[in-house]
């Protein structure tokens, strides 16, 4: 009995009400358990960490200015009230639709309601070995990851005594110009500028050359142009060169090269983050393969009006995983929508519970925004758009208030204050071995 | 001239003063570089990590109480008021006293005067295939991996079906019954009465067996009896089981062997922690061997009155990796002792740079203590000891005054208090790869 004493794991008596499985604790699958946790049903939540990630803020820690454990609410913590909420720290290996069960390392769970919502990964568009030069922000030992490759490049270049390899630890590459490229490129200018200075002898961080690689014909390309030549501007003031236009064509240990129009460019450079692009998790691709449903360029799941994948109306796709379409357009996979999406699936649920049914899902675009540091932000509300001090202050405003425990929002805050007033990053540790 | 062009790195001109080279900014090596700054001497701190680290509190970042950068202050933050003061991020390799320098991974540098102050390492006395079973906690790697193991024990306890592996999960052993054992066993025992209670649905976290193996006849065996009996009583409260008078005998992947006088045990615990020995760093070991000094059984390095090595005058040891003896007893290696003895060795140099002579070295002993949970401490001054509330309040007092930076005691106090009133321990992510 002892190799199969784990396969089955029966789930909570059936006069427990239906059984809700939730995959992925982020944005989208934290709503729905919170708001499903009301309704007479037995939720169980699967994730691989144990912890909701504020990724808006990931930069931060990959900057020296935030704690990993200021932007990570264990999510028994925030669940922890909800009697009808089981959380399980493991990772679904497949989803079996026929048989409504989800295949877990060493068990597998029986649902009547599935809501997949795995979220997004590092995509490199077939060029994988680059990730090894150029890592993406996408988990927390990214983010303390490339904080220890950017504070490593000054403590390198002031132990360099060639002045040209110096200076190649002194240039850093940002691939991308949505906001996570925009909002490092911004933070490392001020890295350079501010946080350091006066703290080496041998070299002038603020010597450093920061490069923004930008496929489209302006940085945030998501945005309104007038808010995206705001944005270039606030950059160049912290020193950072945005090249928009440019294709990259390679990366190797210590350099870039750049495509554009009429040339090609190849900048040597030490430090290189990727910003570029993300795709579905793949239980997406497994779940549309096993029920035959599209799936896009971005390896996400199409879905009804409902949320729900064709056929199987049980099984809700939501999130960076899904591709929801309205009005013509699909939806972008940000925070807002993955959270809608995910009050949303309750709703649904409730209906269907009560014998009715829901109105379809309708996304309601509360606006955009993005800092590129002190005091420089855009915002973008629809009907009013703004930058600078106001645009800045609006941004930390919404940050801290949709920072999922009180804890967090005054530890965050308090950082915020001193890094503003003494225009330090005290986050700035190397950990763990480099490269 | 490739493979030659790191080989030397020239410190500054001879007329910025007699070159100085601390390696270590622990507590000795940072204090003797901030006393150091004062004297018109040239100063060259080298450590192979960007940060101070405050040690003390390190048990708080293993059980998720705090995050490591609450407890580690960048150098050059600490020192970037310092002119004469250069922080380089490298590791020594060894030293050469008769040219007078230190050979770093791809340079060297000469000194007039040198401090080794390079502390202590983990030391499983001969039995090193047990740390990958037992841990030990020095650094904040290790740190985030115990706290990683603890944190993921509770959640395999939970995913687990068998009653008698879940036990298992749900048992923590912690080796040596010293400050760090004491601490950590405490922590471990809140945790699971009070952080994660009703946080479960299939296991009772208050339910776990810890048990803590002191190889004395008693815990905090450098205390006096009385305060030892007060931890221990206040262990059992918190649900430890205090084995002291056994040596550990064997340590595998699931279980540990303890043998006491009369008989020997073999305890099934999924967790265990190394709290039972640290030796001096090889580096001093490495410098006893080139200039034939006295080494103890720890690695660590005989030291005349003044700090210095016999017959070399300009090398100075101290802290955890010095063997420095009063009134024919050893100094223990603790952070006030590093501290004094950092402080000793500029004056040291004051003098000798005036042509005079400083006195001898001697250690004011300021008492000790330490902290087993919420409201439960010892406190041992010498002219008066006690323990409970008071003692706790000290405990925290002390720690908040001695941390390094301001930062550092205003986020600490605020997540200690969040902490009190909330009994929960927020810092609770795991992260990295385990095992």
């Amino acid at each position: 009995m002892t190799s199969g004493r784990h396969l089955e794991l029966e789930a909570t008596p059936q006069d427990a009400g239906p059984r809700v499985v939730i995959v992925g604790g982020g944005f989208g699958g934290l709503n729905a358990a919170k708001s499903l946790s009301e309704l007479p049903v037995e939720i169980t939540l699967i994730d691989k960490r144990n912890f909701h990630l504020f990724q808006p803020l990931l930069y931060q820690v990959a900057t020296g200015g935030l704690s990993p454990a200021d932007i990570a609410a264990p999510l028994r913590d925030v669940l922890r009230g909800k009697k009808n909420v089981t959380v399980l720290l493991d990772e679904v290996t497949f989803i079996d639709p026929r048989n409504r069960c989800v295949q877990l390392e060493s068990s597998r769970i029986h649902y009547d309601f599935l809501i997949v919502a795995t979220g997004a990964e590092n995509h490199y568009f077939g060029n994988d070995p680059w990730s090894t030069h150029a890592p993406a922000l996408k988990t927390i030992e990214d983010a303390t990851n490339i904080r220890g490759r950017i504070l490593s490049a000054f403590e390198n270049a002031e132990r360099e005594l060639d002045p040209g390899v110096r200076k190649e630890w002194l240039r850093f590459a940002i691939v991308g110009g949505g906001p996570t490229g925009v909002e490092l490129a911004g933070a490392i200018g001020e890295i350079a500028n501010d946080t350091l200075r006066r703290k080496f002898r041998r070299i002038l961080p603020g010597e450093s050359e920061i490069f923004l690689f930008e496929g489209g014909p302006r940085v945030l390309p998501s945005m309104p142009p007038d808010l995206s030549e705001k944005a270039e501007k606030s950059l160049i003031r912290l020193g950072v060169r945005t090249l928009t236009g440019v294709t990259v064509t390679h990366i190797d240990d210590g350099s870039v090269t750049i495509q554009s129009a009429d040339s090609t460019r190849k900048i040597a450079a030490r430090t290189v983050v990727w910003a570029a692009g993300v795709r579905a998790s793949s239980l997406g691709r497994q779940l549309a393969e096993a029920v035959s449903a599209q799936v896009d360029s971005s390896g996400r799941v199409r879905v009804s009006p409902d949320l729900s994948i064709p056929n199987h109306p049980e099984i809700f796709v939501i999130g960076d995983v899904s591709w929801c379409e309205q009005d013509g357009r699909r939806l972008p996979g940000t925070c807002p929508v993955a959270m809608q999406q995910g009050w949303h699936v309750s709703k649904v649920i409730k209906a269907r519970l009560e014998g009715g049914k829901a109105p379809p899902f309708r996304y309601r675009d509360k606006g955009a925004m993005a800092t590129i540091g002190r005091k420089k932000a855009v915002v973008d509300l629809g009907w009013i758009r703004f930058g600078g001090t106001f645009a800045w202050l609006t941004w930390l405003f919404v940050h801290l208030l949709y920072l999922v425990s009180y804890r967090s929002r005054v530890l965050v805050a308090l950082q915020w204050a001193f890094q503003y007033f003494s225009f330090n990053r005290s986050a700035r540790i190397i950990t763990e071995k480099l490269r």
